[in-house]
């Protein structure tokens, strides 16, 4: 495997598991060292100086629900569950912010947006209806009726995002929500009963209309709009023959090697605009055009 | 990538997602042609040829709610949703059933399988409590209540499975409810703010103590109890020192490869027993008996 940075990975926090099932050390935690983690709904508070910014448990609301992050540096670290949860895509201002923060900063922050987010979804017992509580600090929800008490986990939903190669050139589309000029690698959610590899053939002959052989695995990234595992691949095909899904796609087109560069470059005669750097997308693009033809 | 073949993968469903959203055709496939999945609750009712069941849309309750599956020679195929869900793990009763099943028929009841335990434990929504109902064949559950309206999507669990290596010895372990002498790979869900990289390398750290490096991807399989992607690694240690965690593993040694190869082939002499072909962790070990030290 390359090892590749992506964003959103690379927490310095110890999830330190042991401690989310016991609650006398997860009280003894929360003491006056303990840091929250300034949010404001799912969006981060950046601090002056460009952080993330953390504040003491003093400042939570009496009734709110505190999510145990880990330990960094052994201080304890929480992030409190806003009432209403979103699965809205992150907005520019968004991507303003978190343009300040350093990479260990971006994964404490994907982590916590993921997580409290999953928690303002999910205060009903789907299989009930009823109330659900915070439990394990905060890896769990349980269910407040007695007859049912099921008990419910954070859930992650794993995509397949893919590279489509044929003679040298590369197969990128663009979605309708996509910003100007903007090509990326296909993408979708893995389904039930299907295997990465499969999900990959799928989706590229559902939007693209293309047969793939020889899917490999590249790289993967957790992405917290809002609980993805981006799984990207790469593939072949014998068939350039594209048939664009348009209730998918678009547009869809191959691009030589030469194109890629020079969108990776962001040169402005480039064909294309190439997504940006915190995408997976971007590290699939880099990771092509770097192990050469 | 080595192509490997996996348990409930193989499916020769043609899922034609372009057909789940729009309600005229789906209900133009409902006539007599269409096959109907014959299940007990989650489990299937396999025919005397040991073939999974199937019959007409006739056999449905009335107030069944069916799943679109999808289509095999051009028949549309569907599975009942059961009124209770289950996340229990398969019995030895269901394995005995599904030992007689082909590898495509697997496949297609492991999808109808996580799919309708998907329904079943999700009737309500885990947003506001309002019933949900069935939209779009069952890849989709909508909440009924105007004020709320979320969409809900079937859910599929990431889960890592890994081998560690140390001077071509590999580390496995067993967990108190394995069968009698079972060793396996260690295996944990990827969280949310984790890469699959550091999903593996936390759970050998958590469960055995070990630092990995080198991790890398070899094999991925759905797993229907109730709905897991097995996510199959290989790593390194450098550092074979073992520190169980005794509230997930019963026991974690190192065995040689001869051990492993005596395991694998069924010798009654060997120092434990392997995982079952259907079991992904089986597929990692061929792999690795099969790469070579």
């Amino acid at each position: 495997m390359v090892e590749m940075h992506v964003a959103f990975a690379g927490s310095p926090l110890d999830r330190a598991d042991h401690l989310r099932g016991d609650a006398a050390a997860l009280a003894g935690l929360m003491n006056a060292r303990a840091r929250l983690l300034r949010m404001e709904g799912l969006d981060p508070v950046v601090a002056d100086d460009g952080a993330l910014g953390w504040g003491t448990l003093a400042e939570a609301a009496d009734n709110a629900e505190l999510v145990f992050l880990g330990l960094l540096d052994d201080r304890a670290c929480f992030a409190p569950t806003p009432q209403q949860g979103s699965v809205a895509p992150p907005n520019p201002r968004l991507w303003q912010a978190l343009a300040t923060l350093s990479g260990p900063d971006m994964a404490i922050y994907g982590t916590a947006r993921s997580l409290t987010g999953w928690h303002a979804r999910h205060r009903f017992c789907a299989q009930c209806g009823a109330p659900t509580v915070l439990a394990k600090g905060g890896w769990q929800r349980n269910c407040t009726s007695d007859a049912c008490r099921a008990e419910h986990f954070p859930r992650t939903d794993p995509v397949t995002i893919m590279l489509v190669e044929h003679q040298g050139n590369l197969l990128l589309g663009r979605q309708p929500r996509f910003p100007h000029r903007r090509f990326s690698a296909l993408a979708g959610f893995v389904e039930p009963g299907e295997s990465i590899e499969e999900a990959v053939a799928r989706e590229v002959l559902e939007e693209a209309g293309i047969r793939v052989r020889d899917v490999s695995y590249v790289a993967s990234q957790p992405w917290p709009f809002p609980s993805s595992l981006m799984i990207a691949c790469h593939s072949h095909t014998d068939d350039p023959a594209i048939t664009i899904d348009a209730n998918e796609l678009e547009d869809a087109r191959w691009f030589t090697r030469a194109e890629v560069t020079a969108a990776m470059a962001g040169d402005e005669q480039a064909p294309f605009i190439a997504p940006p750097p915190t995408a997976v997308a971007h590290v699939l693009l880099r990771w092509w055009l770097d192990k050469g033809g």
